[in-house]
């Protein structure tokens, strides 16, 4: 560190704890030992492949958890499959496996096994959670999950800390939802990028644990790359009623320490509020907008995961009924809390009031069922509202809190909760939940778990092998594509495509189909003969981190990407599975490269060790300079074909007599 | 009747209560009035558009009650627009509104519609169900639905009656379903086709109203017309814990009656049954299969949704875990169920012992989720085991009591739940269920009903306007099959193309997509150039009643289909859609056919009011003679263009001024 002595922040401190390699300055390269990993079982299946083809032989992570939660509407056999696929991968590599209905990654994780200290990366954007117990939580790629599970740190740019003080008390009818759908108000979802969120100040004292996952949770939609709060007597409670005050330690800021960002909150001064359709950050107050039409109220999700985030709807619908024509749908976010639920009377409130009761899961709020009709209005307590991922294309959706969506479905129209004629409902979190641990599968020994073959079936089968780029690559442009081309263009999402996720195989023929339909089969033609190239446009590869949008194409024999600009993480997948992004120095050589062009590089590796540029040529168009920006740990990456051979190059020294899983 | 003197037997009496016209003679045609009619969504929407289609201002059923109990897997927008335009039919035409949540229509119509002594029809096969309360209860095809809540009369061929005597009690963990499994073990899947089953004798006293919709249910799948019970004590105290004691009558067997058919059954001999995969009727005991493994085990369904049912389930694995690996899936039956499972403790010990709970309604059993791995033991209280409807291709499907189902999830390996060491838990139905009548949308008075609009989409679309066939018909054929063409080979079903349905022209590209990828666009041009041909084999038609295989083939331009036999139900729907069903009387003929020839047909009209056969000429090839065996009211609805002609014609000499919808 620059300055031992000076006072840390609580991140600060995390980070500190965890570091393994690097300077704690904004912008510089850290590396982070992680402790615990979370994956869910839509981005799972590659990761439990990866860690097959690494050869590894246990995960070094612990506790490492694999959750049902995202692919719960088993409309054919695969869902299932998949679950018996994953449930096999646990076992034989030691990690954790909570079937589907135990409910969502983030607020069980929390449950059972968030540990404050501790660190946690995870395949699901909303890991972040884990925060709210005290925790260091970063969302990532599966890849950079799988390495840290194979006992690699996480390569991060140092953030800076930003410093948000809570004080006084939030209103009656007001609550955790509204504090951070007023700082996305203010700050948007680009407020918080290459930061981490910390929570300080008295207002703490007024939020449970679960109130401080949502907006951890929520941290993720300002773009931040963790939501740290201190561990204190919120978060002692919150261990206690669950039989794990053990685990409890008190963590906080060091008194005195400063942020490289400073922002104060008053929570009395907040009022409801609500984010229109269809981003996060278009925000007003509930009032601007009471009275419009409303189709459907949805209340669940790990944006509002809590105890009291249900108990507080049942409460208001308590001996009311909802209004004719709206759906309120309920989806418990955990066994947990639908156990206590029912045990203390809520649950029977809530069907009472014509509410419909769903399965324990993410369910409609990654699109999974629950879409609602085009274009009406739908009010969720999730986290997200970008346009269509209700699984409907022209939908119409807000968020808010669970009070207002519970307002809003008694009184048929959006309503502001405060207009509610009625005493607010303060829920008080129960000294003791429902606990059952009995409903996990715990790791196997390493004797036994060695024992255990991967229960694959077609649709999880082994990852291809991918080799290293030769010394001269000579290879056709098979497809030239515009500007903002998105992971979502090169590999679709939705009920349709998803459940082919675990296959590289399976998923190819979907690759790029909404840009060229006749892609897939040219560059599957194209692996025997070299591989391929493609051209793009400016920021390819934005949105989604799914790795796949790398490791496909990369199957499918793509060697290189020439582009004017890349999305970072799908930059760095590229990389990972060994393909070469380059872009070019002069932006103008993009329009001379035609589909059929053939691109030429000669003596690569020697031009990637010289320096950051390299020189291409166009057959029959003469050369072309190009940028790649390669650091030499991610030089040695594509020299053996990608991380994967690295690790599994490593294994093999580390376990020289580990049975292969 | 024949023998007015002779006491009548239960199903006797109420079909001379309903006898509109016809003789009660079996095998002749009766005409019954339906007093009640039951919809649910998927066949629903198409009989709303029949009812916009014959122009009529309110139904004559009452009640009529629409539920939402299928498409509750709302993957994008259609499921929900479905509602919508449901909701908005039903306060157009005077229909009752059961929404999404609520649950399966059969169990529901009993709680809160069923009334002893009276008629109920409706477009789900298992609408039989509600015989359990002493109701005489059809289930038809959609067109038949919407004819009898035009105000017409149902067509029926006299069916035999069975008669089943109970005699003894049910031994501990044996229950209904066993029973109902047993005698399709004795008479198999076409055991009861053209009669009505009668359960009377003394071990009726051990049986509940909803033990009773268990044997009513599944009288369906021994392909009976209707299953009728008494209305006793247990039918009084089913309606008395429902808050509707006023709605009960007795109703009884004459003293002295017979049946066409007889048969005892001593309930006490009888032990835990299950049906093997693939068919209802593959049935042994339990104890012959035992220790099989077990991948799912799935409570729920019309064919088990009792109170007790449920109620028992938890009782057995109260304070036990479900064996790691296996899925208890618990899908409540109605909204009333749920509740007072709640509030009676048990739906806390459902989830206490690791079962994952599902939204209510039909879910799993049609396919619509929960769809099991391929090639692993699936144990379901569900009515029916078909190959593949679980949603999985290659499914391995067993039918067995909520003992035997929670017994084997309990032991990991399918279980006689004889050998499960306990008391047997014998379940108390409750003096009162939790009633709340609030959540259904009752018809609007009629002033107010004329003024609502139907809430269409682009999937919601009027019905095409059917023309009668033209007096000389000669056109090409553009189909030849084989025997055995089934319903599901015209119009296939799934998640894929169910929510299409409401839509003729977007169900119209998947007709008989699987036998012949071209039709559809061929048949599609044929509509302007005076229609087309299909020629048929053996059991043209087959399988489910579903109408769109008449119907949208009819729009694509469908006039005659000349086939070898035709399946009845089939055969019927043509007929009302006004197409032209023909047997070749040589079927040497059908050889001399193929795809492209030109079928003539000269003085249609007067051929048909001729005699049962009529001459054809294949150009080119010569004349054939062909059966069409049309009664007099038939060739009335050919000459018009189908029933919806026939009554939208009725309607208006009814209701001249009637608004249309």
């Amino acid at each position: 560190m620059n300055q031992p002595h000076k006072p840390l922040n609580l991140a600060q401190q995390l980070i500190r704890d965890h570091l393994v390699s690097g300077e704690m300055t904004p912008g510089s390269e850290i590396a982070l030992r992680m402790d615990q990993a979370l994956l869910q079982d839509v981005l799972g299946t590659l990761v439990m492949l990866e860690l097959e083809a690494m050869g590894l032989d246990r995960v070094h992570t612990n506790p490492s958890v694999q959750y049902i939660d995202h692919g719960l509407v088993q409309a054919d056999n695969l869902n299932a499959e998949t679950y018996l696929f994953l449930k096999s991968a646990c076992e034989r590599f030691g990690v954790w496996y909570s079937g589907p209905g135990n409910g969502i990654s983030h607020p069980v994780h929390m449950e059972y096994f968030g540990v404050p200290g501790q660190s946690i990366v995870g395949c699901d954007s909303h890991t972040t959670s884990a925060g709210s117990l005290g925790m260091l939580a970063i969302g990532a790629g599966g890849i950079e999950v799988a390495t840290a599970m194979a006992g690699e740190p996480l390569y991060l740019t140092m953030p800076k800390i930003w410093g948000i003080r809570l004080e006084g008390n939030l209103p009656d009818w007001v609550s955790a939802k509204d504090i951070v759908l007023e700082l996305l108000r203010r700050h948007g979802v680009a407020g918080g990028k290459n930061t981490i969120i910390e929570y300080h100040g008295p207002g703490l004292d007024g939020l449970s644990a679960m109130d401080r996952h949502v907006l951890a949770n929520m941290g993720t939609e300002m773009g931040a790359t963790a939501t740290v709060f201190p561990s204190d007597e919120e978060t002692r409670r919150f261990l206690a009623a669950r039989g794990r005050e053990a685990d409890w330690k008190a963590l906080a800021a060091e008194p005195g320490c400063t942020y490289d960002l400073e922002e104060t909150l008053d929570l009395s001064a907040l009022v409801p509020m609500i984010a229109l359709p269809s981003s996060p950050d278009k925000v007003v107050p509930v009032s601007e907008v009471a009275g419009e039409p409303l189709h459907q109220a949805y209340v669940g999700s790990s944006g509002n995961p809590g105890y009291r985030d249900f108990a507080v709807v049942a409460s208001m619908v308590k001996g009311r009924q909802v209004a004719d024509g709206v759906s309120l749908d309920i989806n418990p976010s955990s066994r947990q809390v639908l156990s206590t639920l029912i045990r203390d009377g809520y649950l029977g409130d809530l069907v009472a009031s014509g509410a419909r009761l769903h399965q324990t899961g993410c369910n409609g709020c990654i699109g999974m069922g629950q879409a609602p009709a085009a274009g009406l209005n739908s009010l969720r307590t999730v986290p997200r509202n970008f346009p269509g991922r209700s699984g409907t294309r022209e939908d119409s959706v807000f968020l808010c809190s669970p009070e207002t969506a519970a307002a809003s479905a008694l009184a048929g129209v959006i309503s502001d909760p405060r207009t509610l004629e009625m005493a607010y409902p303060r829920i008080l979190e129960p000294e003791r939940m429902v606990v059952n641990r009995d409903v996990f599968t715990p790791p196997l020994p390493l004797a036994e778990a060695r024992l255990k073959p991967l229960q694959k079936t077609d649709n999880t089968p082994a990852l291809p092998e991918l080799h290293p780029l030769p010394d001269t690559l000579e290879v056709p442009v098979l497809l030239v594509t515009g500007d903002n081309i998105s992971t979502d263009d090169i590999m679709p999402a939705g009920q349709r495509v998803m459940p082919y996720w675990s296959s590289v195989y399976a998923s190819a023929p979907f690759t790029f189909e909404a840009v060229d339909a006749d892609y897939a089969g040219r560059a599957e033609a194209s692996r025997e003969l070299g591989g391929h190239a493609i051209v793009g446009g400016h920021n390819y590869g934005q949105g989604s981190s799914r790795e796949n949008a790398a490791l496909v194409p990369r199957y499918l024999g793509l060697q290189v990407v020439l582009a004017k600009s890349f999305a970072r993480i799908h930059w760095q997948n590229l990389v990972c599975f060994g393909a070469l992004p380059l872009s070019f120095i002069d932006e103008a050589d993009a329009a001379r490269l035609e589909q059929g062009d053939c691109v030429a590089i000669r003596d690569l590796h020697a031009q990637l060790a010289a320096g950051p540029e390299l020189t291409a040529e166009i057959v029959g168009k003469g050369n072309i300079r190009l940028h790649h920006g390669l650091s030499e740990r991610q030089r040695e990456l594509l020299a053996v074909g990608g991380v994967i051979n690295h690790l599994r190059a490593r294994q093999g020294e580390q376990n020289p007599a580990g049975a292969k899983g």
